[in-house]
């Protein structure tokens, strides 16, 4: 069985003008990495904020769903919204799947450009295969920052389409990769 | 080329009690499956909705991506937003392409759960390799009705996860489908 997370980064991601800021909440990115998750069998979802007012924003969203009228009205969304951890920091979200795996994660940034030497996701499949914990990681606004890709232990190869276009939203592309790593043929 | 259109369907859709509805616009399934179509050599997108308000709203979103404020603070967003086409009937969608390709247009529905035979993705994809217009039909709510599944020539495969959870957004299907299309080896 894998061991399979993924993260939602809010700072540190760029903006359009490629300088780095935080962002807020967009609450259907919960729902539909959630449900992709879930769907794929990832382990545990991170969304990852610095802000208390946007980290109580997440949590009350995720009540409702989970222990409150939400929970009662759709128990999928409840099963998986139950899936996402609230946490102040990326350190913060690798040390936690560290305590609970009891070995040590592998970190895996996406973006849609190219920073470096990237990781096929036939490799990437092998590494889940070994059951290594990995920790898929996705940026909010115009994606990941520098920063936070240098930290991470390697970066996926970008989803490219059929021409130059390639402007996925973040809930478009973290669907896709999970599909592509459970489900692709090589 | 290859002659792939897709459509979102509002009436007829389910409900949670599998019971025939019309759906409310949800404006976040136009940005996402507009940029995903566009990412992936979509041809056209159709927004389908027989009622008249709800047509309006999509086309208020529109205007303000293509037309106003919003075509001039996100380009890339305006390129993918050009694609929608907002219509009152499958039918009519249908009869857009026929008379835009000037051939017959091979339609296929989508749907978490399987009725009767489905099309492998492998096969679809020589469908379009061939240069058949094809149009790939997602339903709002809890997916299309069957009505609107049997007007449809086949249906595409359902996507599985790794388990019975089946639950993705028509956001994450949408991209998932297209990404298998355009990218998915077999």
């Amino acid at each position: 069985m894998h061991k399979l997370y993924t993260a939602l980064i809010h700072y540190p991601v760029i903006n359009k003008q490629d300088r780095p800021i935080g962002s807020a909440l967009t609450t259907i990115d919960l729902h539909d990495i959630a449900r992709a998750s879930m769907t794929f069998g990832v382990r545990g979802f991170f969304v990852i904020t610095p802000y208390p007012d946007q980290a109580e924003l997440a949590g009350q969203v995720i009540r409702h769903w989970t222990l409150g009228v939400g929970s009662r009205l759709n128990p999928s969304r409840k099963q998986a919204l139950e899936l996402i951890r609230v946490t102040d920091s990326f350190d913060n979200a690798v040390a936690q799947i560290q305590e609970t795996e009891n070995q040590p994660v592998t970190t895996i940034a996406t973006s849609a450009r190219t920073h470096g030497q990237t990781i096929s996701i036939h490799a990437l499949k092998q590494t889940l295969k070994a059951e290594t914990p990995c920790l898929l990681v996705f940026g909010t606004a115009w994606g990941l920052a520098d920063e936070l890709i240098h930290r991470c232990d390697m970066q996926l190869e970008p989803i490219s389409g059929l021409g130059e276009y390639n402007h996925l939203s973040v809930r478009s592309a973290a669907s896709i990769y999970l599909d592509r790593l459970i489900n692709g043929k090589f």
